[in-house]
């Protein structure tokens, strides 16, 4: 065996120190250098600082962050809805008289063009169908089910693996400093629990969502469980965002994170409170790497995740930061190379 | 100066030891020995303990407390309604019309018989008339101001002094033991949040109760705001606490506390999980030190805090541990000798 020269060992071992200091010192390593990531370690510098003006006592640490589109892949449909399509044949064959009945008439034509068309309405009567009506149990495990073995069919891989590198780096990072992250989502809260753990390190009870009542009663065995009842006790978007953050948090947050005109009251509340606060905007802008659907873009006119030239200048005029995804994320996700 | 004999020193420090040890050994020293304390003990013991068969993970240690009665002081009426009763004259002065009109003309009176006698819904009318209709940082304000001056006629101290120091003990022991201690309260969560976090260590986001809708709009300034309405979101007591409980927190307990029979359900639902699971209630058997109104007993026909000979029984049955104020509490309150 060769042996290397004594200095190209001190060399190799003074890179590897640098390598690793520089490592530990970057909590945002997907990110490129450039103000949005800039908006971000100043923030946390700040509020975390005793010796800042701008210092928050760790118990008023409250993090905010929508979820589809903002910290997992949302087009070219939300992975909810995709899933109550899918389960309309099960709910189907429990409730055959459907068969005949729209919106499920079309769901199972398996036509994909008239499936599209869909309105609001017909999409709402099936997420009725399918998520109420069964107990909470049944509900988690056909849900579990489904996302273990469902696939986007762009990435060929499990929806829980479309998560952002860049968002998953921030949760990381605010956490490490004493923040308190929750998801306020306009999808389903009890969908969404389901994964967040696992997939955020967020629990459960740092979800917030659109919620349906449940009904408590007794099984055969005289086991108490709750029934997902078809009444909605929260719609989690627009203002209702906000709405839920005061239900289920009882306090204004100090960063707040969305993507679409859904998440626009939730940044102006934060924005409203006093001190250091930080409202930033996912902007989708990379139809190579994902997709693009910003204002005067490819999918511009989606009803998934809308980014209007309206919302883009409000943040412009109340220093809310736009994420750009061509721009400031390295890497979009965790399997890329 | 006269020296100690070295063994009086040796002895001293012994003694100290000794002391030390036994306080750091018994995390409830508010509590007589007996089988209540020692429920408490063995349930954190082991549901702490790797090498338990019992042991829980840590993200699921979820621990919920009923708060009137069970955390503080509910006689001879809730602490929220005598707030309520008492903004009365505030609520007419705003609006003078409510004036003859009932139940707000009793109420004015100052007819204590009378006011005693006010139906459950003329409750709920003053309730609606003084929780709703305000902004929630106008109702903050007004509550907190209200709870700094306000006193018990038979402590005369501030309701915020009448908590339980055997209860303050339980939360303390079982956040040390990494359990998430909730309030799970048939109270209002928005007034309960006001001084939970200061006289329970208990934050907002971890105190869930019966919630009122709110409307996001904005004040002459531009600056948003939230409306408290009077619509009901969540009626947190009976079946509505586990409803409550999966809105909120989304997980079942593993220990729940109680002392009546809005508790039931919550107690069942937290017993009905798998492994080892903590139902208690508090009974109040001690019209010396507190009150007395478990069944049979002077207050039974109290409505406030009802602990029926059913309750009772099917707590025996189920295995459900009963407190008794009497014998297993050593000491009430932090203010008493």
């Amino acid at each position: 065996m060769r042996r290397l020269p004594i200095t190209s060992l001190v060399l190799g071992t003074l890179l590897l120190v640098v390598a690793q200091a520089r490592a530990q010192t970057d909590p945002l390593p997907s990110w490129n250098d450039g103000p949005a990531k800039k908006a971000i370690v100043d923030f946390v510098q700040a509020t975390t600082d005793k010796a800042s003006a701008k210092f928050v006592a760790p118990e008023a640490r409250i993090a905010t962050f929508d979820q589809d589109g903002t910290l997992w892949v949302e087009q070219p449909m939300y992975t909810q809805v995709i899933y109550c399509l899918e389960r309309v044949p099960a709910v189907v064959a429990r409730k055959p008289e459907l068969k005949n009945v729209e919106p499920f008439k079309t769901v199972l034509s398996g036509n994909r063009e008239a499936i599209a068309k869909l309105s609001m309405r017909d999409l709402e009567v099936i997420l009725a169908a399918t998520l109420a009506g069964m107990s909470v149990e049944e509900f988690n495990t056909e849900a579990k089910k489904w996302l273990e073995t469902a696939k986007d069919p762009r990435w060929k891989r499990p929806y829980t693996e479309l998560t952002y590198l860049p968002m998953q780096e921030v949760l990381k990072y605010l956490r490490a400093n004493g923040y308190k992250t929750y998801i306020v989502t306009g999808g389903g809260q009890d969908f969404v629990r389901i994964y967040a753990e696992q997939i955020y390190g967020i629990p459960p009870e740092q979800v917030v969502g659109t919620a349906g009542g449940t009904k408590y009663g007794y099984g055969k065995d005289g086991k108490p469980f709750l029934t997902k009842e078809p009444k909605l006790l929260l719609n989690d978007n627009n203002a209702g965002k906000v709405e839920g953050i005061h239900l289920m948090i009882g306090r204004r947050p100090y960063a707040a994170f969305g993507n679409s005109t859904g998440d626009r009251q939730m940044l102006e509340y934060t924005g409203a409170g006093d001190g250091a606060r930080l409202m930033m905007l996912v902007l989708h802008d990379d139809a190579t790497r994902e997709y693009a659907y910003g204002p005067a873009q490819d999918l511009a006119q989606s009803k998934v995740g809308t980014f209007t030239q309206a919302l883009y200048d409000e943040a412009g005029k109340k220093g809310w930061a736009v994420i750009s995804v061509k721009n400031d994320w390295k890497r979009i996700f965790a399997f890329e190379p």
